[in-house]
Formats: C-alpha cells, sequence, structure tokens
C-alpha cells in the first residue's frame, strides 16, 4: 500500500491516490469524512477550521461501498478556492497581476526560507502553499482508509494529546481502549485527563491573547496488533522505524518515541524489559509494556504506545525577526491567519499515519488481494502465535 | 544510493552492497576500518569486542583507491567462525547434531519471540543470530562510505554520547566540531564532559557488578549542510524523517528528537523559532537553533542535531522472567555473552546511519556521476544561496 | 519523478498524481490536452472516442503556468458518468440494484477472468472498469508533463504506426524529425508511408466489416538525447530495460524491441554494431544506429528507437468462446462498445509512456530542482561530452 | 524479495545479497552451483569458461540448508583475481603503475564509451569490468535461489535457445517439460531441435573461423503458474511488463516479446486471444496459448512463453572502426578474450531473471514469512480458483 498527495493550501483542491488496497473491503466517504471533521476540531483552531468543513469526494477504486482493488483516489476541495483563482490559478497570468500577494518575506519556523532557496523561488507564496499543513487533510483520508481496514480486522488506533505547554495529563492506565476514544473525543483538546484539559485550554487562550503559539506532545495507541508484525531480518523492514518516519514527517513535528522512550535512558536493564508470561489460553503475554509494543522491529502483541511531539506552530502573531529577500532588510515576521495551538489536530493526523504504516505493514505480511481472505489469514495467525 | 546487508551474529561474514555512489571518489579501506574500530571502543564492551577486530575486505566497487561508480561490496568476517561451523554452517546436517545449541528460551527485550512466531522457527538462534546488532557493524561500514563522501564535501558529522544511565552531560556550546571529535573520542564513554564521562563509566561499572544494564542518549551533529537538503513537497522526502527512520531502526533504540525535541512541548513558539539574520557576507544565518537544522523537512544550514535513546540492552546477568516455547515452563532468561552498556557504541551506529542519510538526500539533489563534479555543484550552490 | 494513476473507465474521474517534476518549468493545460486529444484520433475508433472529449484539469502543482515543484495533480472527468451512476457509483446500494449490469461472462483476451479469480470478484465489471485501457488517458497525461519538459531540453518524443495488420510501412530514412510529426500528424492511421496509411485504413475498414480486430506495431523515436543517460552499473537502473517495461505495461501489448530488435539474431555482428566516429565539431557519433541508441542500458547519443507490438483488441463483435462463470455454460463472448484497432491511439500513448521514463532517467541524472538549471546542467552536459 | 549485485569481471569477487526469502526453505550451495555450471556451458564460449569453474558461497541467511528468513548473501569468487592484483586492487596505487592496461579505445557495441563520458573516466577499463556479461554470474545464483523455490511450488522454469544467427528450431509443441530440459540441456546450444541444433553449431564455427560473432533468440517457459499472479490495478504491477524490465536488462538483450509476440501485429484478433473452457475437473483452460500466458498483466494459468533477443556479441576480432578518446585517432576496435556466440548461456540468464520476478510476484501475493505456508496458500489458491 502506497500514496502521493497533491495540491496546494489555497488552490482548487487536495488529492491523494493511495494504491493497494485489498478488493471487497467495505469503504464508504462517511468513515473518511468522519476523520476529516475530527481533524477540523480542537479548541485554538484558527477560522479557516469552521469556514471550510472538510468533505471527501470517492473519485475512484470504491464501487457500490466497496473497494475494487483498483487505486483509489480521493479528493477534498478547497471551498474558498473561487476567492484566490486570480492568486493560485494554474493558467498563466500577466507578469503584472502576479505582483499581488507576493510573499518575499520568509516566516521562522516555516519552510518559506530554505524553500525558496532550494527551489529558486522568489515568490514565497510558491512554497508555503505546500508546505502548509493543509496537506495533512488528505494523509488523514488515506489514512482513514487504512483506519477503516484495521477496524475490520480487529485492529483499532486513536490519538490524543498527553501534553501542551508543559501541562501534562495524569496517566489513565486503567481506561479501557474505548474509554480512551470517548474521553478524548469529548475533550476539546484531545486530553484523557478532565483536569489537565481546562489547563490546557486556558493555556491555549492565553497564548492566544499573548500572540503567541503552543506546542504539545500526541501519543497514538494501536491495539489489537499481533504479534511478529514488522521484520528485524532488514533494517528497513522495522516496522518502529517506519512509524517513526511518518510522525516525523508530520508538519512540525520534532520528535518521535515508543514506549517510555528517552525515559529509557534513566531506567536499568531489568526495568525496562517486558518479562514474558503464557497461558494456554491466551498464550504468549507480556507483563508491562515499557518498550511500547515492539521488540527487535516487531509487534510484541502489546498495545503499540508512540508518542510525537509538535512544537509551537511558527505562524505567529507575536513577531519573530526576519529578513526580506527582496531588499535584506530586517522585518518581524508575516501573518498569515492562524491557530494558536494545532496539537488536538495533530494528534488525530499522527493516529492517521500510525494507522497506515500499521495497515501496510499488515498487508505485506499476509495475503491481500481480497480482503475476506485477510481477515481470515489474520484470525489464523492470531490462533497459530497464540499455540506457538 | 541505497543499501543492502547479509549476515549472522556468528556466521561467516557480514556482508554490504552500496549502490550509487558517484565515481572517481577517493576511497580507502583506512576509512572503513577507522569508523568499524571506534564502533568496538567504549567503556562496559563485553569480551567480544576484544577478541575480534573488524576489519573491512573491499571486494567491489573500488579500484586503486577510487570508486568505480559500481556497487560496493564490503565485507567484514567473522574471525570466530571457525568455531561456529557446526553451528551456523549453511550446508545441512544430521538432526542429531543439530539439537546443539538450539535456543528454546525467548529473552525478553529481544526479536526472539516475536521473530520466532512470525517465522516459525522453534530454534531462536535462527533469529537472534540475525536480529542481534553485530549487524551494525556493515551499517558502519556503509555509512563509513558516506561520511568520507560527506567530508570531501566539507559536511562532517559526529556521535557522541549525552547521557548514560540519567547521568547527563553538562552542554558545552562553545566547543568546536573539531573538539568535539577529539574529545568524545578521547572519552571511553564518547562523552564531551569529562565530569560525567567519570560518573558514567562508574555506573557501567556498577551495572556490570550487578548483573544489569543501563541505556542512554546519543547525539549526532552533522555540520557544513547547505540549507535546502531534503524537501517538503512530499512527506516521504522530508529529510528529517529519514533520519528519523533510520535512527529508530537502529537495534535497542527507542525514540529520536531534532533540536530541543520534545522540550519543544514546553516552550512558547517565540521561544522556539530560529530567527533570521543576513549578512552580505554570510548570507541568511539563524539565531539559534532551537529546531536542530531543520524547517519543513529541509535542512535550514544549521548544524543537524539529533539526538536518539538506546534502551539498556537485554541480554542480562540479572534474570528476567520467560517462559521456554517448548516446556512452557517458566524460566529466568538465559545469558549469551554481552556488554552491560553500549551507548558508547551506539552513537558510532548513529553517526554512520545519519550520514548515510545525509549522504543519500545530497547525492538525490545534486549532480551525482562524477564526484568532482558534485564536489562543484555544491560549492556553487552554496555559493548560490549565500547571494540569494 | 513518479506517478499513480486511479480511475475506472465509466467512473467520475481519471486522475493522475505526478511527484517530481522540477519548479519553475513553464506547463499549462495546452500541451496535456493536445496530448489527449492525439490520442482520441485515429481511423477505427469507436464511438465513445467521439461522444467524449478528453480534457485535464490540474489540480495541483502549477501555478500561473508555472510548476511549483509541488506534486501535479491532472484530473480527466468522465463526461459520461451522470448515465453510470448507479453502476459505478461509490456509495453502497440495494442489492437487488446492483444485478444490474453484471458481467459474469469472461472476455478472451481481457483482464476479466484472471482478475475475477485473483481478487474474488464474481462481477467482473469490477476488473474490465480498472483493466480498460481508457486508463491510458491519464498516463498520456503524465507522459504529456514529460514530453513538455523534454521538448524544452531540446529532446523531442515522437509515436507512429510501423504496420498495421501485416501491412508494413516502407521505411523513410531521410525524413527528419519534424517531418515524422508531421506527416505522422496528418495520417489518420499515424503512419509515415502514405500507401500504406491507405491501405491500413482499408484493412480496419475490412475487420470492422467482418466483426474483427487487428493489432500492430508502433515506433517511438527520442531525438536530442545526450549519450550516457541511464546506467550499466546495475541492472535496475538500464534505461532500456525500463522503456521496455513501460511500453509492455500498456494494455495489450506483446512485446518490445529496440533498433534492429529481433533482427540482430539474424546479423553477423560486424552488420550490428555500429561504428564510432569522432569530429572536433561534433565530438563522438555513430555511423549507424542499429542498437536503437542504447549501449549497456545507456543512450549513446544517437536517436532512440524503440518498437511495441500490440495485438488486436480483444473486444471482437465476431464471437470467441468463453464460459459463463456462473452457469459454466459455454457462450460466445459478450460485447462491449468498441474499436476495431486502436494502434493509431496505442502509438500516442506509447509515446508519452517513453517521454516519461526517458524524463525520468534525466532527472535522476542531472539537478532537478530548478528547471533552468537543469536546463542548464544539460547544455553543459551536452559540450563536456562533445569534448570528451 | 530484492537483490543487488557488486563485482568486476576480473575484480575479487562477484557479490549479491538477496533479501525477503522466505524462512524454513530448503537451499543448498548445490542447486545454486548447477545453475552457475549450466551458465558456463555451450558451445562456442570463450577460454575463460573453461579455465574458471563458478563456485558459490553463501555468505549468510542459510543455515543447516535451510533459509532462515534473513537476507542472503552469495559470493562466487573470481579465481584468477591473484593474476589481476595489479590492475584490479582496490588499493591505491602509483601513478606509474596505473598506466598498465588503460583503455583508451572504446569498442562499438558496449558500454565503453558512453560509460566513460557518463562517469568521466579516462581508462575504460573502469567501465568494462563492471558492464562485462561476468556479473550476469550472480544474477543467476540470485535467480536460481527464486527457481529452487518455485521448484518446490510445482513452478518450473526452462530456458532454451529458439534461433542463432538465422537458423530457426522447428516449434516441438508435444515435447513435455521435462523433456524440454532434458533435451536443451543435452545440446551444445541449447535447442531443443536436434537438426538445427548442428547448424547451429557449425555457423557458431564458422563465426569463430571469420572473427565474427552472432546472436540469437532465448526462449523462456515457465510451467505450472496459477492464474492471476501479477496485477492489472496498477501499471507498474504487471508481471509481463516485470518481466520485459528483466530480460531487456540481460547484457545484449534487445527485445522481447510474449508468446506469438510481434507476430500478433500480423494477424486477426479472433486468430489471437486464447478462448477459455472449462471442466469440472481442471476448472478454467484455454484452447491456446497465444498470449504467452498474459492477459491483463496477469497470468493466464497456461505457461508464461517469453522470447528475449540477444545481438552477436560486440567483442570481435573481426575489427569495427572506433576512435581512441586520447587521440582521437581512428582505429580498429581492441580485442579482449572472448566468445564468438553467447545465446546458450543466456538462455540461461534469462532463465533465471525470468524466474526471480516470477518469484517475486509470487511473494508479493501470498504469504512469505514461512515456505511450508507459502506452499500450503498456493495450494489452496490453486484449488479456489479451479472452483471458482
Amino acid at each position: 500500500m502506497r500514496y502521493l498527495t497533491a495540491g496546494e493550501s489555497h488552490g482548487k483542491q487536495l488529492t491523494t491516490i493511495v494504491e493497494g488496497v485489498p478488493a471487497l473491503m467495505p469503504l464508504t466517504s462517511d468513515e473518511i469524512n468522519e476523520s476529516l471533521l475530527r481533524r477540523q476540531k480542537g479548541h485554538g483552531r484558527g477560522k479557516r477550521m469552521q469556514i471550510e468543513k472538510d468533505l471527501v469526494d470517492i473519485a475512484g477504486g470504491v464501487r457500490h461501498g466497496y473497494t475494487l482493488g483498483s487505486p483509489i483516489a480521493l479528493v477534498v476541495k478547497n471551498d474558498d478556492f473561487k476567492h484566490w483563482v486570480d492568486i493560485m490559478g494554474e493558467d498563466p497570468i500577466d507578469d503584472d497581476k502576479k505582483i499581488r500577494r507576493v510573499v518575499s518575506r520568509p516566516r521562522p519556523g516555516h519552510a518559506d526560507l530554505n524553500g525558496a532557496m532550494k527551489y529558486g523561488h522568489r515568490d514565497m507564496r510558491n512554497i508555503l502553499e505546500r508546505s502548509s499543513a493543509r496537506e495533512t487533510a488528505v494523509r488523514v483520508a488515506a489514512g482513514a482508509v487504512a483506519k477503516t481496514m484495521l477496524k475490520q480486522l480487529g485492529i483499532n488506533v486513536v490519538g490524543y494529546v498527553n501534553e501542551i505547554a508543559g501541562i501534562k495529563a495524569e496517566e489513565y492506565p486503567d481506561l479501557s481502549f474505548d474509554q480512551k476514544v470517548t474521553i478524548s473525543e469529548d475533550s476539546p483538546v484531545r486530553c484523557l485527563d478532565p483536569e489537565a484539559s481546562q489547563k490546557m485550554m486556558d493555556a491555549i487562550d492565553q497564548a492566544k491573547k499573548d500572540g503567541d503559539s503552543i506546542g504539545g506532545v500526541c501519543e497514538v495507541i494501536v491495539e489489537g496488533m499481533p504479534a511478529g508484525i514488522g521484520s528485524y531480518v532488514h533494517f528497513d523492514r522495522k516496522l518502529d522505524a517506519r512509524i517513526a518516519f511518518a510522525v516525523q514527517s508530520i508538519n512540525a513535528f520534532k520528535g518521535v518515541e515508543f514506549g517510555i522512550g528517552f525515559e529509557a535512558a534513566r531506567r536499568n536493564g531489568s526495568e525496562v524489559h517486558d518479562e514474558i508470561i503464557w497461558s494456554e489460553e491466551t498464550g504468549y503475554q507480556r507483563r508491562t509494556n515499557n518498550l511500547g509494543g515492539f521488540e527487535g522491529g516487531m509487534t510484541t502483541g502489546m498495545p503499540i504506545v508512540v508518542k510525537g511531539v509538535m512544537k509551537p506552530i511558527p505562524t505567529l502573531y507575536k513577531p519573530l525577526q526576519s529578513v526580506d529577500i527582496e531588499t535584506k532588510e530586517p522585518f518581524t515576521a508575516s501573518i498569515e491567519r492562524s491557530d494558536s495551538c494545532a496539537v488536538p489536530a495533530a494528534a488525530v493526523v499522527m493516529e492517521h499515519v500510525v494507522a497506515f504504516e500499521v495497515a501496510k505493514a499488515i498487508l505485506e505480511q499476509f495475503p491481500h488481494d481480497q480482503f475476506p481472505k485477510l481477515k481470515k489469514a489474520i484470525d489464523e495467525y492470531r490462533e497459530e502465535i497464540r499455540c506457538f
């Protein structure tokens, strides 16, 4: 399974093609739209989220509610494009018109300057329109296909927020997976801890007032994974490495960790590794899940637990110093319409890119032409390793 | 540039083929052997490191000290194989001989159990021989080719240790790159902070005494990178994501972060983003490097700063509980010859896998058939972005 | 440069995303539409070609007539979809409605039966909608981007028809490239030989009358290629092999050959190899071009000459025997609306898939972020090898 | 499944790493050596084939006669290297020593000149050592792993010679697969037709006497393939296209065709397509196999039949004109030790590269971690499509 995406932030539409999805899998736009909607929610989102409601158009690969096995094309239109035709249209225009909305002032923390130097653009709109996190809408759409598939295989994925601006959620180890889904969905900041939720909202409001922005830590859990997905035999087949790739590739993410993550540097080995137990009924299990569901690049059968850190979004009202690339004069960074905190949305994005990698690894390992056979194969495998 | 590796820990040899190296690049086994040697050093390494000194044999792709443009084959023999022929030989043997050294007891924290279930091996030696960190020797060899290339392009890479068992090194922001190389090389734990070095050694000795193991945090710095390497245009072309992949794929690594990394969740945006300044002489620069040299998946021109966390190696003398897969009886985990702390070696491995990804990204961006032309193209690009 | 396509024959639209196109390259829908139009022409096309005129919508990656460096999304709507919503719509429908237009009769020569067995579809419409040559419309669109790029680099590509139903065109070695373009464009069967053109049209008319279909041989020429594109260093980097792949992947193609191709089995080596000559003015040249522009998987600087054979399209009015998969009763194959000869269109498709591979190889070899720099680099390379 | 190769013709060794082979598959060096031996045979081979007998060393991935699931490293030593250390050694040498055996005279038909221009080598030995067909030895070794796997899955592959220097073998449609194996093996030119065999040998002898070389056509048959391997859903998943790629990538090949191939341009559709019949016992079958076992890029269940054409090897005793790249003086091409006809060997190479692609496609489609499970899955699939 693989996908490509296209589309600019204020362009006509976002597009993705997802190739390699099994045939005969139930899939409707409802599941995808639900994911798109979840991405748009969250305390602290800017106005655009309220203006435009993302809806997917399935433009290929699905017929009568089932996948065909053909590539799936997903389109998310930008409703607002009508106001941007002159600025973002694909047709050649007169040079004098081009001047409008030229961006010559790179914003620190964005791709603007480095992208402009790389691609030779003097109008950095050519960069920021694509480097914008708007593109994550179709990454979510692609991931929603994966999530729908996983769900039907008994594998569930959820993303929520652990920390915003230094406010950390309490750990609630006793929450069931479903509870995590429900509680995070109900929280305006996708946080499992009600008290922290409130503090996070306050911090977001304060940041907005200050013209500043704040980041945070998202966590994604994948429950129901059988052991042995991914592989140790070659470094580029390790599933945790692929997930790290996917998470780090999300706009504004600066790090990723599995299980106890960086805390592993502070504990003794005897306090880190997850002891193996066995019972006739369940097969092999682990007493703990410090390693976040991975050993040797493969799943252990315990839930995958992965965290990613998002930096504060760099589009600030509070000015940062930069330099106009035409005049070379210093200025304080230009302002695009923006959110002050996008961490709750990022948790949804992260959930979906993780789901994609997990689904991809499953498809590589099991027969994947026909969805019902895939489902059967995984069930058999589950039984097989239970009796191993 | 791409590579495959093969070889088991106690097999005949480790092999890698590196395809896509430019022609006419000076390369000798000396550079590679130096990297291999550095990987074998470090306070707390087990006996095997003293027994076997890894030496590379360049078995293709290099002639008279220069690369041909052909794939480069690198071989590291396992000197000890002569004692392992019966156990690890490729030829069929009688079933009664096979019993010897069968491993039926999976070690927590290793690939043993999950790998066995995945691949259907009842003798987990079939897993552990490949999942062993021994394989990192040829990843270092492949990375040494990349490092040699980068060095000749004015790009330098070094890895060192920031933290072991909770003991953190002081930051020495004023050290030059060369000083970092020299000081870390002189430290038995590859640490820039002499005081912390000593404490780390003590902790290692104590862990050994306790039959326990300890992990730590490695940091790799890439200096001399021009801005604009990598790309934001498609998520799988982001260089930081590729580096995250490479680091996470190192045996026993559990996380990776760039610049201030997870700390970004605790600061305001105005304290995170690296302001842009400009002078005629140097072109664009940043006041700070909180983002670790990356914006939008591209380099900013500041040094790449990436950290990776290594868990304590799971081969313990202190027992962890596990289950024999034949008898289903609980036992306390079996002991293979082992190090108590491999973090200093891991820093060298990390240095080399990062170097590989960086070199690969450079080759994708610049003309790469002939090394002298590559060098010229990068120099021109540097000048171009200085004057952008 | 890479691309994915999606879309079914009677679905909403065809979509392609082309990733890896340099920034700052002039590109408008005109060039792409011209290619789409050429694909739809040709004596012997069925009615659909007259009903629907393919037009591209550039839905990302291009702004104001220039590429951004971002992925390019291209959409070709199926105007006729409004009549097919019930049959091909993506939304779930009641089971009783599904029965309409179910295809249970596999057509020999099509993907129907094998595809159905592979993907488990009992309604073979689920296969034929995607396996249809309709999809080549977006392969042409993607190829048109490549062709536009090549043209601006001084590299021109044209496809025409050499043979239909055993009628072979005379060779006209003295025609210039431009003459080949013009003459083939004016011929209703895209043939350079006027006399053969007329015979081919007669054969097509006769086949239509007989309810039969006929195939033919297409030839594509790439002129202006510098020597040394592609590589011998690893088998999967040979450009002729990649072109063979692309040509063989066109619907209904059964073979591909370069230069004298299979004739090479009948000549002595002294009559096959292209002798090397040199002059100060032109550098190295060849006396002949028997090898079709390739030695060692690399271009020789002579035009690339590649032929592909297309089988007669398998959708016949003249019945072929097959078996209904539900009743297991023999029948004579069902009839879908069809052309009796699609070779002229296939020549256009082949032209575009070859263009894509050639452009891709060029981008791999030269700096490709900025189009003007790419152009400069190729010009410099041309001069360099002239003086080699 | 994927592989990389390394090694120069007179270098130390040839190496390949094959990644992605299932675990628990019986594999010994015997099968690989048999393939290597077959590649070295054939009337008309030069002296080198008699001097050096290729033997494989399995240097990883196999233990006690079974695959581990780890990457497999295969090494074929060049026995003669000891005489070439000065010329081909990897260590730097004094410039005055380098002069020896410098090749400044490009041979028409070889990669020499184009490769030199591309990579900037003035000593074309740097090209010819890698572009030599010597490399096919390890491609055969990698293919032998695939062939061994296929055989155990009930899929057999054989290559033989259909034509040399215009002498065509009679078709023997009644020969069983095993007979084809035996007869071709017994023929010094790997030809099924004894009369043609003799004429081919005479032609080879005559060519040798004349200092000329001759080419031919090889055919590979894959018997036992279930229907539905490969896919039509995306152009790059078509198995025939991948095979075309692999065949065209063999040194000196100039074309490839499936089934009746180019003859399809001369027949009516009603004479080309393979009618579908069905019986309870066998399921679906075809009356004919004109399409060579492929429809829509997928197998039909009939044998795969693919032909490739090899040009006469360009290393001639009979001179061709060329130009010295240092003096720019014309000369008649230099002579390296050579065969006058390599078509019989090429048939073995082609057999193995086809086997690799077929095995790869099978592994993509079926569960491939454990060989016994793969075998079971294919058997089940065979039954399933029989009852479809």
